[in-house]
């Protein structure tokens, strides 16, 4: 008799259309993630990603912020359905809010974001607004653990995307968004293999199959070749 | 009769080795680089970019900062040789003094800066040591026009260049520097081609023979698949 190892469960959290969870449901059904997302949380019941969640029959859980008395009344709902649910790994995917000291603490590194830019450079809101007004040639999008900073947290993985120079907000944030949902379920799935090591500020991640080696049969510098910010 | 135009005349600063101004050499060499390197200046007497230029006939000045009284008097020595020489463009290759704003004023946008990082992350001295430090998984450098402040003025071009997990400061240091290269040689014949247009705090760059058109034939949106950072 066969006995197939359970999934890890995630929870996803999103404040909006909740695209890069479609990204991730996406990599499970091809079998690129081996996961379960058992809950999407938003703090906005309007947020498309609920109704994403509701049409593939996963637990879609509105804690309207605004609902409740005050900031720490929401986290300690929060808290509870995050402990009663007790997932592997939460992911943050354009959720717009800081995640409170105690929530963090009680999910050490098994908490995950992404945020749309080569972070340490335009952390915070409107990242892609942050980068054309500096004028920069790349940017990129950054998977990085949640402490408790604003985007603060160590760097799993990165990807360098070029700004063009008749880029929007909206272009850039198309283009950043494409390597985003390549992104986010590839860091996910290695934080998942325990293939990810935080030693300091500094990410290590091995290679499938490594795990314990230093392998880096995946980063080779033969990758590095970017023309992007080139004309 | 046929009347060769008069190449552009650029002086480069440098503090050290000064491999940038032998790329630059270079690539005036190969025919890539349409300009003459006709001063090398150095606040350091023993850097060894001045017996690169002493050694292609090119005139090495030492401005031995430490022999002159104060900061003032050495920028001002500084700027009677800019005046006398009057080149189209200052290119400064691991110069590791700031210019005072008199001398910035006086050659507007003719000032040119590398610097190895993707500004504006890890400004400033030991960018690499910053990465490192910080954790990032994608890097770069970076061709700005030079302004007032450290490492701020506006971006011309940007290449990304992966962090590798077993990086030291000299890994990450030499696989930039490759980068910085190509970069910097690019960089300075778009802005000696007049194909280079600031706007605000955007830098806009037209293709060869492009000038005045809002062509951008050279940055292509397929040349952005960058795998750099992603194990």
């Amino acid at each position: 008799m066969t006995r197939i190892r359970e999934l890890p469960r995630l929870v996803v959290m999103a404040s909006g259309r909740g695209s890069n969870l479609e990204a991730i449901l996406d990599a499970i059904d091809r079998g690129e993630l081996r996961a379960r997302v058992v809950a999407v949380i938003s703090d906005r019941p309007d947020a498309q990603a609920l109704e994403r969640a509701a049409r593939r029959q996963i637990e879609a859980l509105a804690l309207d912020y605004r609902a409740f008395p005050d900031r720490d009344a929401y986290h300690e709902a929060l808290l509870e359905h995050l402990v009663r649910i007790a997932p592997d790994l939460i992911v943050l995917a354009g959720y717009m809010r800081l995640l409170p000291g105690r929530i963090v603490a009680r999910f050490p590194q098994r908490i995950v974001n992404i945020h749309p830019s080569l972070l340490p450079a335009f952390p915070g809101l409107n990242p892609h607004r942050q980068a054309l007004d500096y004028g920069v040639k790349v940017s990129g999008c950054t998977v990085h653990f949640v402490d408790e900073g604003m985007d603060t947290g160590p760097i799993i993985m990165q990807a360098a995307v070029p700004v063009l120079e008749d880029d929007t907000e909206k272009s850039l944030a198309e283009r950043i968004l494409r390597r985003e949902h390549e992104l986010y379920p590839r860091a996910i799935a290695a934080v998942l293999d325990g293939r990810v090591r935080v030693e300091g500020r500094r990410v290590r991640i091995f290679a499938p199959g490594a795990a314990g080696d230093h392998e880096q049969d995946e980063q080779k510098e033969g990758d590095s070749r970017c023309k992007s910010g080139e004309p």
